[in-house]
């Protein structure tokens, strides 16, 4: 009795939102009613491909609102629902499709074939094209099964949602959010977005990625519409904005500035919108939102707890950059030994509560060392300031010993790139027959600028441990990367790093 | 890993809000990590008083913040904290007492002292006064136990809170709410009131009482401040909102029009608090509140839903007056064979959902009936009405039956009392051998009026369907009550009343 999955908040909201919109995506507009007898037709249909419980729904396209309705649809049958990265290569999907092993892949037809053709001809699973007009087509497999609710038994704990993320060895792992997580993420999320009756979002990042799908979700569980952008396009997210009078909407920095753009001479209403501040005219254009969230964006996440773990609205004049945790998550900094460490001293950031992930789909090892002792090791690293804020440091990655004292790279790192001449820093550990190793850092100097390795090694004593600091400083032209992170282990070739302890030589944290 | 109690919200707290006063109470003032302390040692000296998971710790005073640091204490070690109505005679205290069998009582010494004398003699459990000067007192109590946290086996789905209501027969019965009820129903009050971080609330109603207890669990998960008053008093309300800049209270009419005229020459300053506008010298000293919980009040809960089951605030331009439901529940509108009946037609509220409580303590036969099917069946009437929302009408009490139609009292006493010469109206079932029951009206006039019982049927006629409008209308001076509701059993002796279906003649529903 007191259990919740998203399927029941979508058979309450048929109920009590039959007529309010639940989704608009071009010419589609589909209310409560609707979406839910949509997604009764699609979990049959689900059910009668041979999606069991726990099976797996693979989304290959651009976004669209049958996203959502699929993620309905899974949460009425205990299935998952895997919305891919369509920006992947072919050798990258073929990859996610033999890790899922999709009963059904839900295909989009068009720019995105030549990528999927090379594999499409020997890919298990009953495939179904969304935007084709075939006998086989996604509206007309829908309209063949029957509206009734399958109501078949699901727990709320079953994974409703896998999105892929953390490649630690190069490979993406599929991370599951069990219903409730995203319920729970929903509740918090719109509590510090202060989500009101009537919310409209425009969904205006990909939903394959936490960022917009937190938003999407959010959106469907307070009963709200969302309005789905299939890929990101300034003028007609103008439009949408306008049209749809949206209130919401997942935008970066860049996405504010062609938004800016795309609106020079008003033509399009924005008012609605209610964002965080950014530049005099975009202020102008939209209503700055009041809201916690609309005070400050920031935060600390990943999409293994959901989207977001602390909220720096939850602490906008604290010490830590990353503000205070959700109310529904306890977050703990441990040591490699997993004790907890001191406030103040730097720490692998844990966490458990209801909006945390339920593990990696197939890796069962890599769960159950990432959810040892019942906390999620986010992999990452941070600090509990003064206040009992909190400061997000960095990826833990992988962590040097001189002296016996710990030293995570992504500390110094920050100390070095705080310097006005330093446009990028790398630190590495270097083995010594004295401390067991030294500080090596790897730096890129803002353009024309010049200062030397001393003045640097005394710039980052004056802010963080002497011991932490640098022994050596090596000039670069760039730091060589892997994805967003250094490539540690070319720079450890490079410039002579090894010795760290616990055998990390060898791991891309 | 997913699990979240009260406790732990209060362990996060005293890492991320040491220093954020947890709790204000006359000279106590107590920050998150104190109340972590104490509640720690509370915990401890309650499992050594032999209160273990399940045990029931019963609070007999006025307000107090001993109040929510027992159910803290109790969130530790999965116990029972029921506050009990202070204002309660001897005979009902004891009735309490040994329904209750708590291991541990915690009494005021004082004015209530007088009612509690008859019965503390032969009381089992250990009694400890919260505000004597003994050796066996409360504080000393406390300072003996360890400050470790207790870190016992508990489940979010443990009973926390015990709340005394529903006398169905006479005897009130007790609500158990879990401790993730209470946290779930907290998270849903907090985002329609727009909790914000540095929430301070003024505890101004009795915490034995769900109205209040639930903005002071709400306040305790967002990490505000509780101000408790002890009992109602306006000119101190005043002194602790200007003091303290409380944002929140509960606040009745009648409280309001008492700190208005307190607050006469504007001795105060109320600006802090953020409330519903109620007449032009309220709105004056307060901000009006302009959160959707501030923009109406209303909707419809009891005890057993943890607070409020609906917000009109979710549906204010809606055509029900209750609003629409909390995000965390299933709402239902069932007939007496719990069949759904269709959208406008009338029907006993039922209820699913993670804030829904977890039955009677010690009444295992009435909590299956009440929570049968996995439906908590509230035993109010209500009606979904034709854009979703939903208006509570009453409670269920009793059906008549006539002409193999189903008649709820409540809704042709509504229609009554809609006439404006009628001041009440109670509503029964005379046997009739060809209908099997007709309606019978038993009405109270407005002094000085006078109508007919044929322009009272004329009326109702208008209003509801005529095979629910009286055959038969009987003026009276006043309608004999049991509680808040009319007497029935009474007014069927006196009028005839009889024949209802189920064998209902002797439930007073």
């Amino acid at each position: 009795m007191h259990q919740l999955t998203v399927a029941d908040v979508v058979r309450e909201h048929r109920r009590s939102r039959a007529h309010v919109t639940a989704l608009v995506d071009g010419e589609h507009r589909f209310n409560y009613a609707q979406l839910d007898e949509r997604s009764n037709r699609l979990a049959n249909a689900l059910v009668a491909a041979g999606v069991g419980r726990g099976g797996r729904v693979l989304w290959l396209g651009v976004n669209s609102f049958r996203i959502v309705e699929l993620l309905v649809a899974c949460a009425k049958i205990g299935a998952v629902l895997c919305p891919a990265n369509w920006r992947q290569s072919s050798e990258e999907l073929r990859f996610v499709l033999e890790d899922l092993r999709p009963a059904v892949v839900v295909w989009e037809a068009g720019p995105l074939e030549a990528a999927l053709d090379p594999i499409r001809a020997d890919a298990p699973g009953r495939w179904v094209c969304h935007n084709g007009d075939g006998p086989d087509d996604y509206e007309s497999w829908l309209a063949a099964h029957s509206a009734d609710d399958p109501e078949s038994p699901v727990s709320e704990e079953d994974p409703l949602l896998l999105l892929y993320t953390a490649a630690f060895d190069g490979h993406p792992n599929g991370a599951l959010l069990a219903q409730r997580a995203l319920l729970a993420h929903s509740m918090m999320l719109g509590a510090v977005r202060q989500v009101e009756e009537g919310f409209v979002c425009l969904d205006s990042g990909p939903l394959f990625h936490v960022g917009t799908m937190m938003f999407a979700v959010t959106t469907l569980v307070f009963g709200g519409t969302n309005v789905v952008l299939p890929t990101f396009d300034p003028e007609l997210a103008c439009l949408l904005i306008e049209r749809e009078r949206c209130q919401a909407a997942v935008l970066f920095p860049a996405m504010i500035s062609q938004l800016v753009e795309a609106n020079r001479g008003r033509r399009f209403d924005l008012s609605s919108l209610r964002f965080a501040p950014a530049d005099d005219d975009w202020n102008s254009m939209i209503t700055v939102d009041t809201s916690p969230w609309g005070r400050s964006l920031a935060g600390y996440g990943q999409t293994e707890v959901g989207g977001m773990l602390t909220y720096h609205a939850l602490g906008l004049n604290g010490v830590g950059a990353s503000g205070r945790p959700s109310l529904l998550v306890q977050v703990r900094f441990v040591d490699l030994d997993d004790h907890e460490v001191p406030d103040g001293e730097i720490g692998e950031i844990v966490a458990r509560g209801p909006h945390i992930f339920s593990g990696y789909f197939n890796r069962p090892e890599l769960t159950t060392a990432k959810l040892r002792g019942g906390w999620h090791h986010t992999g990452d690293l941070g600090r509990r300031e003064s206040d009992g804020t909190i400061s997000f440091l960095g990826p833990k990655l992988r962590m040097i010993k001189s002296g016996g004292e710990n030293i995570y790279p992504a500390e110094v790192e920050r100390a070095l790139t705080g310097h006005p001449d330093v446009s990028g820093a790398a630190v590495i550990g270097r083995p010594d027959p004295v401390w067991g190793q030294n500080v090596v850092a790897v730096v890129v100097l803002e353009p024309g600028r010049e200062v030397s390795g001393d003045d640097l090694i005394a710039y980052t004593r004056d802010r963080i441990a002497s011991y932490k600091k640098p022994k050596d400083v090596i000039v670069v032209e760039e730091i060589p990367r892997r994805g967003f992170t250094p490539d540690y282990d070319l720079l450890d070739t490079r410039y002579g790093g090894g010795g760290y302890p616990g055998g990390q030589t060898n791991q891309q944290g």
